[in-house]
């Protein structure tokens, strides 16, 4: 276990839409870490070293002792394993990678080099996710649903590796509702589900997912990436104690009509101290039941073929 | 741990072809197993009691300590559920389930119950396996292919549930070949995937996968169910002690042109062995490696159309 400096001397690869609107907003507020290089095709941030790939910055940096690696995910392996090659801690954003089988192949090789990896779930972060977690281990759980529905033009305008194979289409913020689900549900499996591909896109616009868990509780899931208007990031519980919703992406949690917990959202202040306290630790995060449930139903699922999609 | 008689009182769910074809003749010829019922909503079997239904067989016959699940993969979970939650040894035809997360459900609930679970994968037990598995780790893999292509027509005629979805269509016989290829060569994981589908059909008649391994070995697969005449399960390896040929469903292995092993198919006595061997010691066998591949060629993979499939 190499020992790390206080602050974590950081770079970023791939800076995109969500490293410059979450990850450096973060790290600004952050005293664990001193952001000292990133590496990106495009883009460039002001200030500290800029590199065009991720193998020029490992070598001209030697310094670093950990990477936050944000390109999309059919890319994320190939720097993953240079990083912890070089015996860095690795944060991937999420998905963290383009299969199951490769993220493994990673936590494996986080432990024989010693380092720590972190799989990031942003949304498990929200701020109302725990409340809700206690609230339904608390009681008992009839049924539940998951409403995932988002405007694709306003959250993911032109991004096209999103709709290419391997970049999940819906299931991207879909993703995040079953990082929310696997944290406050028991161990859930797919029994059933559809997915609409527009007959212009590699990857689908919505998804109708059927789950069950071990204890026979019911759990439907509804991604749809054409709603326009209010947007919706909820997920329902009818229990004993009453009926939870947990709205706003996780951000609210409401009990039969009282609000038991609100607070404003700050998911990546808190994955970067996450990220800190395993590095410290020397411990690894990697929970890959969200993205095995995407790859389930995949393989289960039915197809349908629906209308272009033209961004 | 429930002690186990010998011979293991076992029944059958699911009566169909792979169950007169292989299961039956391999219990025939082992003493460790009494089949003493099955169940089936179609099939029958003479001499031992018959019911239609799992959930029968388990109330009727309580003496029964083991069961074999051949039905399809769609309806595998609801029935090994049953089964364990009856405290039976339960014996998961391939694949293992419809989704990666039912079978690590089941495995959760098998060691519950301390019962076993036996998740088996039959061309792993085909005579010339283990010997291209040592000779393969003896020695440095350079590139290495697996050609399984077959005539759907002659090996699955009139199966409708194998093109529905979660009939895994041309992965059907391909989780064969992954089954072998995840036991001889170092971990895998896909890079990239395409996927044909018949117009008609919710499943792949076709798949060509590219798996890479830690190591940067490249593993290409090509699976189709279009072959006509001669027959190709093969897997392919460039070493540094030449090339290697396992060939026939992995029955024969062949090193330079000189044949190191041959010997005739006995795939389903290994594995009743296999499974009174994990009833006897109380462990269980559930590798998922190559389901989890089928699930992470699914979701990674492109699709193609092409022309309707008429059986």
């Amino acid at each position: 276990m190499p020992s790390t400096s206080n602050p974590i001397a950081l770079g970023i690869v791939g800076v995109g839409k969500i490293v410059r609107d979450q990850h450096l907003p973060a790290l600004a507020g952050n005293d664990n870490y001193r952001l000292i290089a990133v590496a990106s095709r495009h883009g460039k941030v002001d200030g500290i070293a800029n590199f065009p790939s991720i193998e020029a910055m490992l070598e001209a940096v030697p310094t670093l002792e950990a990477v936050s690696l944000c390109m999309p995910p059919q890319a994320r392996y190939t720097a993953a394993r240079a990083a912890l090659d070089a015996g860095k801690h690795v944060f991937l954003e999420k998905p963290p990678g383009a299969t199951v089988s490769e993220v493994e192949d990673l936590r494996r090789l986080a432990v024989t080099k010693g380092v720590s990896l972190f799989a990031s779930w942003h949304s498990r972060y929200a701020p109302a996710v725990e409340a809700a977690r206690s609230f339904l281990a608390s009681t008992q759980i009839h049924a539940a649903s998951i409403v995932w529905k988002e405007d694709v033009r306003r959250w993911h305008p032109n991004q096209d590796w999103i709709w290419q194979a391997g970049g999940l289409g819906v299931f991207d913020p879909g993703i995040n509702a079953l990082s929310i689900a696997t944290h406050i549900f028991p161990a859930m499996f797919i029994t059933g589900a559809t997915l609409e591909f527009p007959e212009n896109r590699a990857a689908p616009i919505a998804a109708a997912i059927d789950f069950r868990t071990a204890q026979d509780l019911a759990v439907s899931a509804d991604f749809d990436w054409r709603q326009t208007g209010p947007q919706s990031w909820d997920i329902f519980a009818e229990t004993d104690r009453g009926q939870m919703a947990l709205s706003g992406g996780g951000a609210k949690l409401v009990v039969d009509g009282h609000v038991v917990h609100q607070e404003n959202e700050a998911e990546y202040p808190a994955l970067y101290r996450r990220f800190a306290e395993i590095v410290r630790s020397g411990t690894s995060d990697v929970d890959l039941a969200p993205l095995q449930h995407v790859a389930d139903a995949f393989m289960l699922g039915k197809r349908r073929t629906v209308e272009a999609f033209i961004d």
